[in-house]
């Protein structure tokens, strides 16, 4: 693809065209800083390289190309959102990232100024006209997780077609029905948006394809046990990262053929770094792209991160649906309850997710947890001293980090990790 | 009750008592300046100064003689805990107030910093014993109507017996189910801990006590509308608080006393500042005893208050149970669509309270509208956005306010504050 056609789509899609090559020229210098310098890199990761550097290139021309055989695009900001339901219809399902600042300025006009960074940024990317997946959406999915996002989809609903979701607060008999009926009322949604009817058979085949792309991370998440690591956190988090955008068939077999090479370096006895390198595991919020701040502050800081217990991570590979169902009822079923699973901390309770991080930090043999909380995020932060007290329970040292999209405390937070990782020696 | 019998029952009940003291000192220091300082009083607040004089001392009493009597006490912190059932049980039902700094420090240790003042103040009032109510109460009854209090109960229930209600964040025929189902759920809980049967007979007489309340208040709000303004913000503040602690068939009664005397003086064109004064209307948050910041603030500028559009105020009295239901399924029912009608701004969308909001402006004339925000309320700060808009449509001046219960920001307030008066006048 020349650049000029990029810049013809671009420029369809009303994006700031201005704006957009400050924010690709950023993205790329991060990019090459944060990536392009590991040592040891594997060789599956020309795949991450590729799609990144055509995140908004090669990927928006398929999803053009979608659009014009027909098919809808769905964005959503939550791994509560059933992509099975999405992929029935045939249409496209992307995670949409709000990972960095921009149009902060404007997104402070719709939602307060105490809000989390991660929600600012999609009402900023939108008012600046610099997501081509935004503009590429035919609908947007919220959902009712938290306070922050329940009330800010309204506000982004006056900019564009957004459907919101009811996601129960606690896991009663009662709140899995209206979850049900949740699902239920989404499935229809997309039936209207799409003029498609899904069939069982239809169904079967997305809740095929997301499996499968669990599945894959799952692999992934097992190999990471492996002593020396072998791949480091900012390559495992960037491929969670692109679960929520790739095509799902494509992304499952080049992770495959990916864990296929880990397999064979953990045979050679080969990693990212040194065995007996301190391993850390991250915990939290999710990290969606390009936020990759916090892993290269604690990669930099001589340790490796073998896991992320987050929704870009483990979140939302750690279940699967039940592919008994041979009735449309019973897959509907079996998708609600496969959602009901998911430990998110808008929840209460949600002991689930202290022995859901204990079980993990065991199984990735981490030494110790780095909890992240985005600033006023209130279901996190609460959640970040439970985790604390079921870690410490177990042994297991936990440093509690609250910060943001901007760059201006990343000179506090090495000095705090590597304090912290100095105490795991 | 004397000195030292007022002391004894503190301390049966475990309160700090040097603490303890100094509370009260407070209190009564800021009710002097706050209240007893007010010109044209009405003989009718001799009762509001009364009991608040005896918040923690008759009141407390009488509950202790409830509780000796073998009744149940049951402790809320929102309008959604139904009433109805309590009473139906012949249990008591306290509002707890979380109105005024205290033990913060304690409380951040237990929940995060940015957390707004209400929920510290609870969790800092029990951990620091200096409520009598929490002490008295057999069980808290909290709800997930916001992340901050639903994650902090889940602190809360670790220091007193937390019982939870889910409240659903969308107004669909689903989410009424729920919510239907978590009456049901109340109702079974509190069958068990007062260990009576809830009869329809009960429940009929408790709707009555309850929907009584609401008239007496619904009966102040109307008179309000009156020009001279025949009653301060302040001392209209009081009453609504004070509705959430008295026995609820006395406090009925004194209020309806209370209403005759404003009718006579509005008759005789009497009020407690010269008609044409600026009249505002409060609009957000729950103002709690004592968190009288804001109204002697707005008061102190030259303007009145008419008006408080929240759940100390007119969100809790405006809608009634139907009173025509006989079996306990209608009368269930009645209650379900009754709370499921409250307009708090942890639903989406809630353009109810963009309608009720602009509505009452206009019932009780103000001039001005201030929407008033905790610092860290994420539902009342995204929804000051939209008031706003609402009421610049239809002509109506408004000043944003975000404050927490500290006094540092007094002086700013004023200038704001009088400013705004100003622009009215
Ligand atoms: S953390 Fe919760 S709200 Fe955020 S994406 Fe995950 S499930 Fe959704
Ligand atoms: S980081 Fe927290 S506040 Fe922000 S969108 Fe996610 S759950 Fe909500
Ligand atoms: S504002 Fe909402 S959460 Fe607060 S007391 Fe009122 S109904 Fe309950
Ligand atoms: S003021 Fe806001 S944040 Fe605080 S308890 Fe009420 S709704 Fe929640």
């Amino acid at each position: 693809m020349t650049d000029s056609a990029h810049r013809e789509m671009w420029e369809k899609l009303n994006l700031d065209l201005e704006a957009h090559d400050g924010l690709l020229a950023v993205l790329g210098q991060f990019y090459g800083d944060i990536y392009l310098s590991q040592d040891n890199r594997l060789k599956g990761a020309e795949y991450l390289d590729f799609v990144l550097s055509e995140v908004h290139g090669l990927r928006i021309k398929e999803i053009q190309d979608a659009r014009d055989a027909g098919r809808k695009v769905i964005g959503s900001f939550c791994v509560f959102v059933p992509e099975e339901i999405t992929l029935a219809a045939d249409a496209v399902h992307v995670g949409l990232c709000a990972g960095a600042e921009a149009g902060t300025d404007l997104a402070e006009q719709m939602v307060p100024r105490n809000t989390c960074a991660l929600i600012k940024s999609f009402i900023g990317f939108k008012l600046a006209r610099l997501c081509p997946f935004i503009e590429s959406s035919d609908m947007i999915v919220g959902e009712t997780t938290c306070d922050g996002k329940k009330k800010a989809y309204e506000a982004f609903n006056e900019i564009a077609p957004t459907y919101v979701m009811e996601v129960p607060q606690t896991k009663t008999q009662a709140a899995r029905e209206l979850w049900k009926s949740e699902v239920l009322r989404y499935l229809a949604e997309v039936e209207k948006l799409t003029g498609k009817t899904i069939t069982a058979e239809k169904l079967k085949e997305g809740i095929r394809i997301a499996n499968g792309k669990r599945r894959a991370l799952q692999r992934l998440t097992a190999l990471r046990a492996a002593d020396p690591a072998p791949i480091s956190g900012r390559d495992a988090l960037l491929i969670n990262q692109i679960s929520f955008y790739d095509d799902p068939v494509r992304f499952t077999a080049k992770i495959n053929e990916l864990c296929d090479e880990l397999e064979s370096r953990i045979a050679d006895g080969k990693g990212v770094a040194p065995a007996g390198t301190p391993r850390l595991m991250l915990s939290g919020c999710p990290m969606a792209v390009p936020n990759w701040k916090l892993p290269y502050v604690v990669e930099g800081a001589g340790a490796v991160i073998v896991g992320e217990e987050s929704c870009i991570g483990t979140r939302n590979s750690r279940d699967l649906v039940d592919e008994s169902g041979e009735t449309l009822e019973e897959m509907i079923d079996a998708i609600t309850d496969r959602y009901m699973k998911i430990d998110c901390a808008c929840f209460t309770p949600n002991d689930e997710r202290l022995d859901n991080v204990t079980a993990l930090a065991k199984d990735v043999k981490a030494d110790g947890v780095i909890h992240y909380s985005l600033l006023f995020c209130q279901p996190y932060s609460h959640e970040a001293l439970k985790v604390d007290k079921a870690l410490q329970a177990e042994g297991v040292p936990m440093l509690s980090i609250e910060t943001d999209y901007s760059m201006e405390d990343v000179e506090q937070l090495k000095t705090r990790v590597e304090a912290f990782v100095e105490t795991l020696a």
